[in-house]
């Protein structure tokens, strides 16, 4: 018998256990090693995304593992082999697919949010989600290749070119893989984040550092760019300051990279957008190469995935996992070792 | 003696003797012809620029006319020569200007607000704004090259292409300018727009368009786009319902290019630029090259100049005319005859 973690409702989680099934066609079964407790978890775990997720559902969608049984045709897979999985499936035929976006697929299957996720000792699913992880990885920190996906998804799409001036505003893990994905190619980056603890750790990992509480971000902007402003802002945050200082610290032409998630409407200066045309990017998820170029950038050490796990919970102790995630504290990434607390 | 229309203050205007000096080097002196009456000058005549706009001031930046006398140094114009100004001095120092967007100069000097501008008799500026009409094209039209040109530089940011989709929210002069060039690019256009007469106007143009009081547009741009939104929106309206519009309308990768001016924040649904991963473009004045291509589409017809002309007024009315355009009523774009009502 394997144990899965499951959400039955508003901040309700339980372990019980799971029955499994052989894979099908074009399918594999995995054994989830590590998998990492995201903002998105935490918002279904509030009850905030009832409306959209089945119960019980198993979370789960930062994993790393290994494979255990390969369903009928599926090629170049074999047990043990170790991977990740891009948790999403597209229907293939809706408009956006039509365009080559299927990240964005209009009929999107997020697995861990739509279809059960990782937070199991034992998960199925169709092969084409999985991306290889090299065997010197290891798998704690290949649990972070997802979110680093994230932030080379967005680094992509505010088009970050060597030379110029980022200012991150949020350092949480996203906020923080970006400023490191952005210092990668070569931008020079300043991160803006109010929590002294998660400020530190920026600068134990060689980012510049700005307190939104104490500083005027905008003005320090200036005085960096020589009144230029910056080339870049990502809006990490979800705050209604934070979209202000994302818009203010831009000079002509800058490029606001939009990440986090702000379910209600936000007050924005437009004027501001035309003045100095601006532009404003939504950035959502993450496609194949993405996912390959993150993959390289944890394996080789350019991300400092280490320093971004601040505990490995096992997996019978994830509900209380979250229930701490939730208090807030000084963490950033806490992993679930889905390979502890196992009764099998 | 010859005669200037002045803004002395809010809601008042004058015509008064305006002194003539000769044209200094590297200056020209023009005898305007027609000058269009545009929004922003209504706006300066509501009082609403007033911190801006120093008084007694010239108004007038959409201008058609002659060159009269030529100062020392200036090469290639000559007495006679037909032309337009492209109203902007830039200061070619400012880390804008560096970049290569002088046309968003952080220290611009736009004629016609920051200096004096065409609404006189004579009109000094430099040679280095004037851009040549060609001689077949009626002035009374070219005086349209200007918001031409700002619509060929907004369609141009939004990056129109070939057989896309695209919604023009506002019917306006500047949003009709829009609809033109966009469909002249190959797009197909939808024009929203709530007054009957813009509508009908629009529809002698060729353009398909939409009631956003009658019609749900956002349900017709589903039908219309086979369930994918529209590629790209402009924002011409400057209202809050058509930012929300220009949004919602928007399919996956879609482009809004906010062309009005809101002077306050505006609420924007953020959640859907993240979702469909859209983008937001501010798009301000032009360049030269904006400006040389208005030029064309004017004098070879494909902007129908004739028919966006409501009326043309002697420069001795100018000041009632501003007063009818702020009462509103059915007309496009009035043009200010500065060669008629003169006290030579």
């Amino acid at each position: 018998m394997t144990l899965a973690v499951r959400y039955t409702g508003a901040r309700t989680l339980d372990t019980a256990p799971a029955k499994t099934s052989d894979p099908g066609p074009g399918e594999v079964e995995l054994a989830p090693a590590y998998v990492g407790i995201c903002g998105t978890d935490l918002h279904i775990f509030h009850g905030d995304m009832d409306a959209r997720v089945s119960t019980p559902a198993v979370l789960g969608h930062e994993m790393s593992g290994r494979i255990v049984r390969v369903g009928p045709g599926v090629d170049g897979w074999a047990p043990g082999d170790a991977v990740t999985v891009m948790p999403l499936r597209w229907d293939g035929t809706c408009p956006a697919c039509r365009a080559g976006h299927r990240h964005v697929c209009q009929r999107l299957d997020f697995i861990g949010i739509d279809s059960p996720g990782a937070l199991q000792q034992r998960w199925t699913v169709p092969a084409s989600t999985l991306v290889r992880l090299p065997g010197s990885l290891p798998l704690d920190r290949a649990a972070l290749v997802e979110p680093t996906a994230v932030a080379v998804h967005d680094v992509g799409r505010a088009g970050v070119r060597e030379g110029e001036r980022v200012v991150v505003v949020g350092g949480g893990p996203v906020g923080t893989l970006i400023a490191v994905v952005a210092r990668a190619a070569g931008a020079e980056v300043r991160l803006v984040e109010p929590s002294p603890h998660r400020r530190l750790l920026a600068e134990e990992l060689g980012l510049d550092t700005w307190d939104p509480v104490a500083d005027d971000v905008t003005d320090l902007v200036r005085r960096w760019t020589g009144e230029a402003g910056a080339d870049v802002s990502f809006e990490v945050s979800g705050a209604a300051g934070g979209v202000d200082t994302a818009v203010d610290v831009l000079g002509v032409r800058g490029r606001l990279c939009l990440v986090a998630i702000h379910p209600r409407p936000r007050e924005l200066n437009l004027h501001r957008f035309f003045w100095r045309e601006l532009t404003l990017v939504g950035a959502r998820l993450y496609d194949r190469s993405d996912f390959e170029k993150a993959v390289a950038l944890v394996a080789d050490g350019t991300v400092p995935t280490e320093r971004l796990i601040s505990q490995v919970v096992p997996l019978t102790e994830a509900p209380a996992a979250f229930e701490a995630l939730e208090s807030g504290g000084n963490v950033m990434k806490i992993l679930v070792d889905c390979t502890q607390g196992a009764a099998e």
